[in-house]
């Protein structure tokens, strides 16, 4: 029989603290819950925690900290998370942060130092998949910070459910990763609106388009290994469809989407990336050669 | 036992002229010799069908037309297409082709108008999978123009393998299907060479980040119906990620990217267009707002 009175991390009576009650921080507060954490939560506006049955809920950040072991924040960004943390530095002091909050490398570095400076534990993460996700099998989570840290925190973690991945000590690693990771996500949506206004105005439904949309979408994962490995080797060789021919169909879709009356500003700047390489000499190239073009040509 | 002397579209002894040997082209002939077709090829420079066993080399594109029936056309644009068919004007007559050439609806168009006044029959067509799946299951080919002709020559082009569609008579309609596809395609493939882009600027190897960014590329399919009912009804209830926290996430992405000293400007399109739909009052809206977006303010 389990000793109830046991607050060591993992045990599913050690009581947890959500700072932020947005979409992210509720379904994050609702985790915990289900997994029989006693969940003290606190945001900056009252009255989001009205679907968290079972929560206790704090009338500020400090008391919200002074619950728990561990603290876990989620909020709009690190402007928003350093000025949370501040107004409960003194609560904070041996106690552990994980945050959730999305921001670049830069901010959970320097976020990391501030911890530190406080005597606080500090672990970074961030989430790669939708509110719905979360404490079902497949939410995806990466941190990065001291490894001890997270081994002895990632059982309670576990509760937010799917997998969770520590990619190393710099705090910023998985930050880094996130910002990479949802400029493919966000990038690929603006194509797809874009694709979406197209077909409209060639009088074909979106919802037409998008069974095709699909299998475009699906022929993108198959290609990331072989596109990753020209990236890492610097070979770009040409075996898949090369930068020549890219530029020409990108120039097909931005002269079809002017005349319809589109703004084709996003495709226009994948163009003119895509002539630099060609002018680099790199036109027989993979459109892998671009991951360079980017890193040569920034001040275009 | 078939009549071998049998010339109808679909018995595999219809003979086919494919007009230009790029690497889809000589595909295409490759996937007719071997669904039994007497094969005549011409490409502008020669010595492109050595790979070709079995296919009879035309001297010219005249003489390539009058050996078949059936003239499928796959090359650079229509430029291409148009100077090509032009030489071959007097022997196209009362022929059919099928122009597989990826180039703009308009252009399709206007190539269909050309053909109808010179007494040949034409069909458009878009292949949206790569070569390597032409004449096997996966192939995806897209069709346009006069049905009963699409249904004449069906079973001969099923020879090309995969799945084919006919989207209906406007000839420009397969080649708007693919304009719209192509965008999403060349977008995405953007967005993941600026993550890799990243990633290296951040000590992370590209292929660290695939995996990772499977799992982000996976997450679009399923969305496809969802933000396409959006655009086609006009209403976007910001369920999904709405356009403020795109924003703000493309900040933090734009902002690590210039840290890194890499080209943002793809993202910085992207960021332009979700502030203008926030100017607009459409801040927490889905992000399939900006298929409107696009549509209302091409002028930017």
């Amino acid at each position: 029989m389990p000793d109830m009175t046991d607050n060591s991390p993992g045990n599913s009576r050690t009581p947890v603290t959500v700072l932020g009650l947005g979409p992210m921080g509720q379904a994050l507060a609702a985790a915990f819950l289900a997994a029989g954490h006693p969940t003290t939560v606190w945001n900056r506006t009252p009255g989001k925690a009205a679907g968290l049955t079972g929560a206790v809920v704090a009338a500020s950040a400090a008391e919200a900290v002074a619950a728990s072991p561990l603290v876990v924040v989620c909020v709009i960004d690190y402007d928003a998370t350093d000025a949370i943390l501040d107004s409960a530095a003194d609560e904070l002091t041996g106690r552990t942060v994980v945050n959730l909050t999305a921001d670049t490398p830069e901010r959970a570095r320097r976020t990391a130092e501030w911890a530190a400076a406080h005597g606080i534990d500090y672990l970074d993460g961030a989430i790669m998949t939708p509110t719905v996700t979360i404490g079902g099998p497949d939410a995806v989570f990466l941190y990065s910070g001291p490894r001890s840290l997270y081994d002895d925190h990632s059982p309670t973690l576990a509760a937010l459910g799917g997998t969770a991945t520590h990619l190393g000590e710099d705090p910023g690693r998985a930050a880094a990763h996130d910002v990479a990771l949802l400029g493919i996500f966000w990038t690929a949506m603006t194509g797809i609106m874009h694709a979406f206004a197209l077909a409209k105005a060639e009088n074909i439904a979106a919802a037409d388009l998008a069974g095709f949309a699909r299998g475009i979408s699906d022929l993108l994962s198959p290609s990331l290994d072989a596109l990753a490995a020209n990236v890492d080797s610097g070979n770009h060789p040409g075996t898949f469809s090369n930068v020549t021919s890219a530029a020409a169909s990108l120039e097909h879709i931005i002269h079809a989407s002017e005349r319809n009356g589109l703004d084709a500003a996003v495709l226009k700047a994948a163009h003119a990336l895509a002539r630099q390489a060609i002018e680099d000499g790199h036109g027989g190239d993979d459109y892998s050669r671009l991951a360079d073009t980017l890193r040569t040509h920034a001040t275009r």
